[in-house]
């Protein structure tokens, strides 16, 4: 009590120079177009992950055996998109240049881009695996071409064909679709063809983005666009073991809004998936 | 802008002449004898389906590409059961006279009583396909014969026995499930059964009535009676589509009730459902 | 109207001495570690219940037909959890003397203990099933022998080991699955291996517990700490159809919190599965 | 324990016979014409009467030393005003016949009509006080006579001019304004001049009516339709002590609609408006 | 019901031609830096105003009697300030072209930068009254020079010193207060002084900015930034009466969040803010 | 970034040893009679602190420009007060040792007991100023003598007749005011007579307690009790400007529910109250 009132995710209490893993969060949303509120999703995170344990049965691991460090929020400029990717970026290279594992928590899903503009600086070679309801491909939004619903070609935009992996996808427009074909790999609906993926992008670097929508809205209500008819949480969960295989190098999950979670239910599988990414790692 | 502001269903932005689908809101629910609230259903069906896309990745259609107008909703007297279903008979024959399809939003289940009434003069071999968690079979509520609670039985009254077909069905009084018995098909608890009788109903035309609380109250909790272990989303979306082969000649969606539905996910998944409805058609 | 105003349970509005069955609340939560609001879900269940019917179609079964008791709630002393259990066990003893079925809606799961005291004592041979998201087997909590997380340990100090059956379990700490592997039967996850247990357990007196968060928080989000990755409805029903067979003498639902069921569907449900529980006994 | 469970509103436990006061539920909102709900409010106000105390400091004065029976709630029809409004002036009858004070909890501010009706027939001189935010002096609402925005219209048809008081109007179209002119006494916005009012009815028999909407929103946000610009909870309690001299032979508080509750405070204010009503009695 | 369907604010339903004042909507809150959502408030504001009457009894006017357009909302690009300012001040001056009274609908309190920007082109006597909780005289806000913190700073730098009067702040940091001093006039808490600056700006063309959140937080709760120790509706209404008598040749309102405006009460409070200052201009 | 991320409330950065006052968290609710929920208090006001500015322009001071540390919450037995209460008060006997001001923040009112207990042995002459609803004074609350219901009797236990002084009181048991006539100096419903309380307690060491309840529901729902009638948020402020000549050797603001505070003003109104504490001391 005499120290300072630090607050980190539950059991990420390590320094970060002791640490394998550094969380940290993106509060960022003003090119939400639909309902705004993701910037309030890691500080929610952190105050109710208490509700839940550090111990995984599904993993049987827990968070005190691994170390983790909790860097806290950026504090990113709202009504400037390029500036707040820029932050994030620089943010995400520092972690990435100490050979740690950065692990963001959104924020809408333009952050996403941020982090993947350092990763893909260091390794060139990086793929992507998306765990999404939305395609997220378009070219512009409103003639916004940084936008939560252009994240994924604005990555394709760095990354280029063949390197992205869309799965849970259940909404886009139809051009997104069309021009999706042609550059990325998408998977509708479910996670059925990820393992023939996983086993194809063995060895590569590995950047997981996990957009929380892809569960299905019963499970979590609280995101600003909820798309019926999604995968459940030990779907999910099952997907994340699959992937777990891989090298990856960088991860973030995104897009809950607390606001719209009046029950906390939302907030607390946000924290189980964290957890479980985190033991996964 | 200059223009006066014009609020549609999502897509829904022809003009009467040309379209052939025609949807329109009965803000009714005085016979409602649980949570009231329904009367709300339309108008946010309508504000809250531009978080949704015009594009069905499960059909492959785009509500862009038919012709479904919008008239906005019935003025409907509260309190008066009777004039609110001569309103909605009024409405619905016109629809029905100039060829196209009505596609009602409820407002609470008896208004589906007023369309089939204007549906079974046009056409006398009117078949009823009922999704549903109550069977609203009584022959009355407390006295009333107008109630939400007996509108099937209303529409028996018109139709006679061997036209109705009821799935989903989980809550009803005794009496209602020993009367139904003999006088309409019901498959209980899940849509086992549907393909025969859509074979059986080939060529016949249909009403389709969809109570959206046949959906479990996980996917759809704004609604005034939850009733757990219900049908879940793509359940009820490849039911939707297995009927779809048969000649739907009116339909409705009803008993969204928007104040119970604070997170926003019963209106989203109602909006998804009325554009796989239209798309459908 | 000139007779003092009777709200029971659904259906429950018989006299004490004609009933076989005796429900009553248990309005306890001061030793809740995260949200509190359990000692509303007796009051809230009375007053939604009038939004379910009295007949079941599971079971075909009415409430009609049986007599039950509604002897409405326990006055309990907040922040002294020693003198509430100890009223929880003198009610539940008197009942139990009689000759009746003890069946008690919490109140956090701690009150369990108070009615397990008094049936242990008239059944020496006590068994328990518990279907629950969590072990609740710490020694303590915080420093607190009688808490909600270990209120199973406490009772396991009463009947010792064999006599402990948990179904569902998804959440605790690493020593209480440790510690439970040599004193308690646990399932972690669903129901699997329940029939192989009701086989063992035919003829021995059983306590049935439910804590409401074995179900999934998508069907059941009004509880203190929802777990991600419960059991549906109709999972947590078939399991109760099948520990119905089993001589069950005394059983309780629990965690309930109304506060956070701000759509009403977690009291709804609690109500079914009441229906349903008191309907097989 | 061992008998029935009753709940009654605080402090009114007593038995019809011995009782001075009569309070009753009427539990009507079909004519509502906005955002119904206020079927609930008699039994939140008793559930939630707990938190209050059954002392007055304002009056010094107890509930339990006066002798008060809460009878419940009528079963109303819903969809069907004319006899719902029959049910509760039977009921009225029947208190007053007993030379009981007859004190309902609405529901909408219709149910006023039914009670006037029973109190203008043994009492011919009968004076009605109103404090409302809302004329309700339409002669219809969208055709139907019977409505919530019509009760006072309809009240004046049974009294004629020179009967009828209002007090906090501030709401209504120009037409009520108007008409109301020749017909009634209205105070607009606040309770200058009940002190004179007060005086020249003393003697007469007064049916005073609270629709507890004549509080502002901040104080009292939980109603159907809301009116900025309301009198504050000790405005409302000095008038009610004001018009406490007068011979008051029944009355009505309504409009409280749990639903748009969230946070309790506008229950727990009209449970305070009650507890001073029956005090002043 | 055969032509398409039309929402606007209450009794707003002239043409564009016909109207002496033009509402719209500016559905932006990219900038807000604390809690987003006030994009909301045009739509909310419009389907909540049938809630309210069009005839004020305050100022003996009906909207009936005037000639008000809606246009709708203007589709603002999120996450791009100077786009979105640059739309509203081409919207605005097309308005002003014609000789009409824009009275805009926020959107945080940036829109009244773009409005401004418009009204000063044709007005370059322009004097901006603004009634609001905050100063928001920021120079930037993280570094943003457009910022809902920094609007009346950004006004300034078109209008220059002596042309900014402040009512009803309460919140700022000191050296927004300090920098005012010598820039704009600030009458802190209340609207003291009113009367003396209306007489002084007599004749002079008046932007009228009025933040809701200038009103207490118990009086409006459904804002971003609620700050307590605000004034009460009729305190600013008769604000907005006293500066009627100036020659208002623009306004808005603004800051509306429906989101957190759970009771509605926030939203029925803006309506009618709106009616009376469309009714007194 | 690269330190742990550190969350105080706002303003409140500096570290222990620098700092004139000490503000903490004792998040205990367990003796709630009614709603419980304030644990949370403490939690919320740091997260939502940053809401509200660090400049107060009613007292002209900033919490920038003296030295606050905030040593984060207590963590405290559920369940068992007389623990809870001696962890109290040996956090507050450390801080006041160091010659500090302790600044708590409840929880429900018990915990001001513990904090009393520690300053009552410093300073014999301790005498408590009470801002409340609530009396306080019962003996004991269904047979528990360490209730929120009897804490202020329990401080009497420590300093007697003549040391407790009550403003804004407008609920209690009869028993209790009448107690209390004899024992504590109480002024019902509003700050009348405080100044003259204050010209007497010149010089004395004083023990403020806020319970926040004292203001009324509509500026303050989000409380466990809310009661009619309270004072608004200027005149607690003023009240607490008049007790700040005196010398505060301690204090604590309590009994905010998050829980119930849905739109969050009650929150940032307790932030406000907190902040102009300080600045005050």
């Amino acid at each position: 009590m005499l120290s300072k009132n630090i607050e980190t995710f539950l059991g990420c209490e390590n320094e970060y120079e002791e640490s394998k893993i550094v969380i940290f969060g993106a509060p960022f949303d003003s090119t939400t177009s639909y309902r705004p509120g993701t910037r309030f999703a890691s500080k929610a995170m952190r105050s109710e992950s208490f509700g839940i344990e550090t111990y995984s049965p599904y993993q049987d691991k827990d968070l005190e055996d691994i170390t983790v460090f909790d860097g806290g929020d950026l504090e990113l400029s709202f009504g400037n998109p390029e500036k707040a990717l820029t932050q994030i970026e620089e943010f995400t290279a520092l972690v990435l240049e100490d050979d740690k594992i950065p692990c963001m928590i959104g924020g809408e899903h333009l952050v996403t881009l941020g982090a993947v503009r350092a990763a893909a600086k260091k390794y060139p070679d990086l793929h992507v695996i998306q765990f999404d309801a939305h395609a997220d491909l378009r070219d512009d939004y409103l003639g916004e071409s940084l936008s939560h619903a252009s994240v994924i070609h604005r990555v394709w935009d760095i990354l280029g064909d063949g390197r992205i992996y869309q799965f849970g996808i259940r909404s886009g427009d139809r051009s997104e679709f069309q021009w999706g074909k042609d550059h990325v790999y998408t998977n509708k609906f479910n996670f059925d063809g990820l393992n023939e993926i996983v086993e194809k992008l063995k060895g590569k670097p590995i950047y997981l983005t996990i957009d929380l929508d892809v569960l299905d809205p019963s499970v979590f209500p609280g995101t600003g666009t909820p798309e019926a008819g999604g995968v459940s949480f030990l779907e999910l969960l099952q997907a994340m073991l699959d992937v777990s295989e891989l090298n990856i190098i960088a991860c973030d999950v995104n897009e809950l809004s607390p606001i719209y979670d009046q029950s906390g239910v939302s907030t607390a599988v946000a924290c189980k998936v964290l957890r479980e990414l985190i033991l996964m790692l």
